[in-house]
Order: structure tokens, then C-alpha cells, then sequence
């Protein structure tokens, strides 16, 4: 068999740039190890940028996203027992984030695939890029008792940070910077109205705390919490317990609590691996680069860097110039950086961590004084927010 | 004898609330434990915000800053191999810094203090600050043998981390904060032209350096360097060596070098102590709060409290009301911790710490590049740079 992309994971990353690829008419399968259901039980966070958002237009895949999602203008910060409301729109001429979880993301994307007719296989077990340093790669996987075979012009591992595209680079020609946060966050998924209808985060000597949402009555809350807690400690009542403390008054009464359906515990940790390109291999997403949940970056990520990938692969085959691919990596990691840097800012901003000191404590308030004085600091921090320009 | 305030110091904080009061016919009395000459003879920064210009000018002891200081619209930030000028002026709607030394500006004050006639007393042995908390302070000292006592209103304690003033006070009614950085700052002054018009921060991963000056004929150079340095390991040739290693090349290549007639070693730290007034005594400049002095915000903030102080003071004589020496803490401290938080950010972000990970220099680097790229986030920097409004 035989493509022109081979694009391994069918997460979000993997999807888009394989709708965005087949509507440009350019050949593509998507090989998963998972199945369809499982992707699909995934819960992941849902604050999209504008342009993920144009992204999703562009793949044809955002009609619902369109009909059903959020648009947020705004985002609070709260801490020593107030909050202030930073005006993403005003602040940025008119920009926003989309409300929007991605596991509806995913399904959409899914679902257009499906009716496009490209190709997706699930459940495909150990599927191995090959020859990627040379100019005739392949990438092999085994079902139903046989291994098959699909010969490609490119591989673009978008098939996360536990997956193979870059476990199948060599060591050496990969370098990796990681920094472990000493902490995780406590989600839970209740169907109860969110405390307010933009997100909070909350700054509080006991820890962070963010009120988020999937919708006006789906509400997606969590909590820092030392990274060794045990899920089983932590009944419903607890939790909401915690919440309320960490939250201004104002916020804290208008807490609904109710049954939560969801409940899991999220270590923190910033990851990039450079380069992002291996020849014929392409690192797109997770496979490359990890953020903290913190300003919820890495979703968008991902599409910053399908967006060059896309770029780079419809410059090669409708204009014969791999300038696009030449400069995906150095592209894409420069945005990655700014993003890492956002997320890594936020979350030191925001978390106790356990050496934090009087002073730390006051520096972390200074600095959010100063964000809600200063209009250039909360454009800079809004900005980054509503993404920066791909 | 008796007075209306006394003040503990003949630094800049305290010759520059001196000359206020005096002009507005508040009858002052200044301590110093120092000589006239010895305190003259500190070697101090010298980067004066607006607010400090201004002051000096209300002071009437601007003549020779306004003739002989440099006006800086810019300040350059260099990092990997490059560097970046932030337009102090344009992001800032025409605001600047003015390079005039600190030796200078007191020597400015005094020299109008002594035509005012006011009453400063030098090498003033055992200055105690007495019943502050009551309604009748005063203060002893002890000089040519005998013990004075001078009876007033207030006390400012203008004397310094290492003074008298903050430690008439019961530890208990103080609370402190401080972070001590793990590393100092080397600095010679030299009478040679500055590589550069404008002051240049530079991120190295040998260290952090910084190119300033006094003049056009006379550079203030310093590079990071342990707490632990021997100051008799560092010649002068070493230092230059260093110092060109630690620049972009442009700048490396333009360093003029010449023999130093200053070497020294300060160590970084940052200290706030809270509250800053005590009923009758008043704590001002250094005396409540110590910044690193990555951003040259020390002489500013003692400014800031200066202004604050003779405001309230002015209010008390003038119009029989405390309101401004009520609120002399609380607004003091909203501007020192935001301009603690800055010279904290500044340091963080331009220095090699012990335990800087290639993560931490990426990230440096990162935040460095952003700084570059975003209006937003070099007007932040900029207003913080030519200080914040009082």
C-alpha cells in the first residue's frame, strides 16, 4: 500500500492535519493504536484560540464547534480575596477564546473524515515509522494476524509524548528540556452551572484553583494538590470543600455543587524536544512538546504546528518547494518556546509550590497587582492568551 | 532643643525630604553617624526615573542633574549572540531615565541644604530614636562629648538596612521579607568611553553583565560573579576578559579598556519590611526595603517614599490633617513591592543561577525573545523601567 502521508495518532493534531491534507487532495491514512471509543473517552481540556478556531474552519470540521461553543471575552484572576477581570477582547482589538471541549473536537474531526472516505485505522498494533532519514520511508503495523505496510513521502508522528514517532528517533540526534512542577491538579466534571461564566483562576496560600466549563451546565473544576494525593481520599464533599476555600467569598457562595462524574488527578510538567523534524519524520503536538494544563496551551500548540506542517506539505507537492518543511522545526519551536514560556509564567504565577516563601507569596500578589494596574502587562498576558499570531 | 521633624540620615532619602521640608517652611533637623565625607565618597548607581527628576526639581537641587545628566530614551537587552533595544521613550508616551550618579545628586542636596542653612549634624555617635509610639518623640546623640536630645513631631528613619531607625522597633510589630540571591555583582568604574550610548543587560550562560556608565568618558561595568568572590583574584585584565566574553560580539569588540579606579563586590538581595511607619516614626528608601540592583529601582523607591512621606507631612502642617500619614504605609508599600517584584523579575530572568537547567536558560531565552517580539510585553517592561507613576 501506498500514501503520501502517513500520519500516526488520531488525536486532534493527527485529525486536523489529515482533514486539512485530503481536502487539498493530498493522500493520507491515520494508523492509532487505540480504538475509536477509547479516543473518544478521553477528557481533555477545551479552550480554543482564534486560530485553532480558523483551523477547524479550514479542515471544513467546524460547524458544531461554531453552533455550540463559547466564546469567552474575558478570563478572571483571583487572589488575596478579590478578582479582577481581564478584557481579552479590548485588549487584543476583538480577539477571543472558544469555549469548546476537545473531545467534541475530535469527534467532529472524526466524523468529517468518515465522510470524506479517507482512511483511518484503528487498533493498529505496533506501528513502526521506518527509513524516515532516507527518501523512501515506510511505516509498518500489524492487524486482524498480518503486518501491513504503507509506503509514504512523509511521517508526521502526531501521536503524543508516550508515543512512537519519537521513541524511533535516535537519541542522540534529539535534544530535550523538561521541567517537573511538584505539584498536580485535581479535576472534576459536574453537570452544575459554572460558578461564573468565564474562567477563574484562583491564586490562595492553599493552592491554586481554576473554574472552568464545557458549558453553561457542565462545569469542569480543579484544584492544585500534591502530586503523590490519592483519588480515593478525595470524595465529592472534600473537593468542594477545598474549592470554596481557595475561591473569593463572592465566588465561593455561588459555588452549585453537585454529583461529579469525572475524577482524576493531572501531574504538571513542561517538555520540548528540538529538532521537530527527522528528515521525512515530522514531531507534531505532544509529540514534541508538553505544557502545564495552565493557560490551556497545549491543544493549540498542536495546531500552530499542523498549521506549519500543513503549510510546509502543500508548498511541497502543489509548488515543488520544501522551504515550508525545511523551516517547520525552527518555525514551530519558536512558537512552542513562547508558549512554553506562557504556560511555565502562569503556572509559577499562580501555584504554591513548596518552597514558597513569604516572599514569593508576596511577589506572586505584586505581580498579579500589577497585572490588574497595567494595561500593558494584562495586554501582554491577554495576548498570549488569545494566542499569539501563528 | 527642638525641631518639627527629625531625620535619621544624610543619604539621598533623607537630604531629599530635608530639602522639601525646608522649602515648605517645615523646620528639619538631619543625623548621620557618617562624615560628610565619607558619605560622599559611597559609590552608588545612578539612573534617575522621572518621578526622582521631578522631586530633585521640586527640591530646587536640580541646576547641575539637569546640565550634566544624560538623558537615556532606551535601554538594550542583549541574549544569544544578539541584541534588542527597548525604546524607553516611544513605549512610554516620551518618558526617560537620566543617568546621573548617586555621589553626585547628594552632593547636589547637600551643597543646597548648606545654603538653606538647615541643621545637619555629622558623625552624630549613638543616634536613638526615643517614644516614637508616644505623642512626644525625640531623639539622643552623642557628639563632642555630651549627649543631645532633640524634641519633635516626627522621626523619618532614613539610615539605611543597617541603621538605627528599623531597629528601634520591636520586633514584633515588623514583619520582614527577603530573598537572598546566590550570587553578586562585581562592578569597576573606569575613565573610559561605555561600549555603548545607552545602558546593554546581557544574559549569558557564563553569567549575567551589565555596560553602564557616568558619563561618556566614564563606564560602570559589572558581571555576575559568586557570593563567595575574592575580589583580589580579579584584575583588571581578568575583568575585561570577562566582561567581553559575557557581550554580543558588536559590543565585545567596542569595549575601550583602560586601568579601574574602582573594583568592588555587592552582594543581591531582596527585603521588604511591613509596615513602614510606626505612629511617629516613618521608615523611608532603604531603611524599609532593599531591591537587587538589576533595573536600578533602589534611589527610585527611597524617591517614591519620599514623596509620599512629605505629602503627608505637608498635609499635617498645612492642613491639620493626618490622612496622608495614615495612608503613608499602605501606599508606600503598593509601589516598593511592585518595584521589588521588578528588580525580582529583572534578576530572575537576566542571571545564571546555581541551579539554571537548560530548561531555565531556555526559557530565559524564551522570555527574552517574547520581550522582543510584543509590544505589550516590552511596554511593560519599559514602564517599569522608567518607574511606574507615584
Amino acid at each position: 500500500m501506498r500514501t503520501q502521508v502517513v500520519i500516526i495518532g488520531s488525536g486532534p493534531s493527527g485529525l486536523l492535519l489529515g482533514q486539512l491534507l485530503t481536502h487539498a487532495g493530498i493522500d493520507n491514512v491515520i494508523l492509532d493504536r487505540a480504538s475509536k471509543d477509547h479516543i473518544l473517552g478521553r477528557v481533555r481540556a477545551g479552550v480554543l484560540e482564534e486560530g485553532t478556531v480558523r483551523l477547524m474552519d479550514e479542515a471544513r470540521s467546524g460547524a458544531r464547534m461554531y453552533a455550540e461553543g463559547l466564546p469567552h471575552d474575558g478570563v478572571s484572576l483571583a487572589f488575596d480575596g478579590r478578582d479582577h477581570r481581564i478584557d481579552l477582547f479590548g485588549l487584543t482589538d476583538g480577539k477571543r477564546v472558544l469555549i469548546y471541549g476537545q473531545t467534541e473536537l475530535t469527534r467532529d474531526l472524526m466524523g468529517c473524515r468518515e465522510t470524506t472516505g479517507a482512511s483511518t485505522v484503528y487498533e493498529a498494533v505496533n506501528v513502526t515509522p521506518h527509513d524516515f532519514d532516507g527518501d523512501a520511508p515506510y511505516v509498518t503495523y500489524e492487524k486482524g494476524g498480518s503486518t501491513h505496510r504503507i509506503e509514504c513521502d512523509f511521517i508526521a508522528g502526531c501521536d503524543g509524548s508516550h508515543g512512537v514517532s519519537r521513541r524511533a528517533v535516535p537519541e542522540k540526534a534529539i535534544r530535550t528540556f523538561e521541567k517537573v512542577y511538584p505539584f498536580g491538579w485535581l479535576g472534576i466534571l459536574a453537570d452544575v452551572p459554572p460558578v461564573s461564566p468565564e474562567l477563574v483562576y484562583a491564586n490562595h496560600p492553599r493552592g491554586f484553583a481554576l473554574c472552568s466549563m464545557r458549558s453553561m451546565s457542565r462545569s469542569r473544576y480543579y484544584i492544585q494538590c500534591s502530586r503523590d494525593e490519592k483519588l480515593e481520599e478525595w470524595d465529592d464533599q472534600r473537593f468542594w470543600d477545598e474549592l470554596r476555600r481557595r475561591l473569593p467569598a463572592h465566588h465561593a457562595e455561588r459555588v452549585v455543587t453537585g454529583p461529579s462524574f469525572e475524577k482524576s488527578i493531572a501531574p504538571l510538567r513542561s517538555f520540548v524536544a528540538e529538532p521537530m523534524r527527522f528528515h521525512r519524520l515530522f514531531l507534531v503536538g505532544d509529540a514534541a512538546h508538553i505544557v502545564p494544563p495552565t493557560g490551556a496551551k497545549g491543544l493549540n500548540l498542536a495546531a500552530s504546528d499542523v498549521h506549519y506542517l500543513y503549510e510546509g506539505l502543500l508548498e511541497h507537492y502543489e509548488d515543488r518547494s520544501n522551504a515550508g518543511l525545511d523551516a517547520y522545526s525552527a518555525r514551530a519551536l519558536s512558537r512552542v518556546w513562547k508558549a512554553v514560556r506562557f504556560s511555565w509564567w502562569m503556572t509559577t504565577m499562580m501555584h504554591r509550590f513548596p518552597d514558597t516563601s513569604d516572599f514569593d507569596q508576596k511577589i506572586q500578589e505584586a505581580e498579579l497587582d500589577y497585572l490588574t494596574h497595567s494595561r500593558a502587562a494584562a495586554t501582554a498576558l491577554a495576548e498570549n492568551y488569545v494566542g499569539l499570531p501563528f
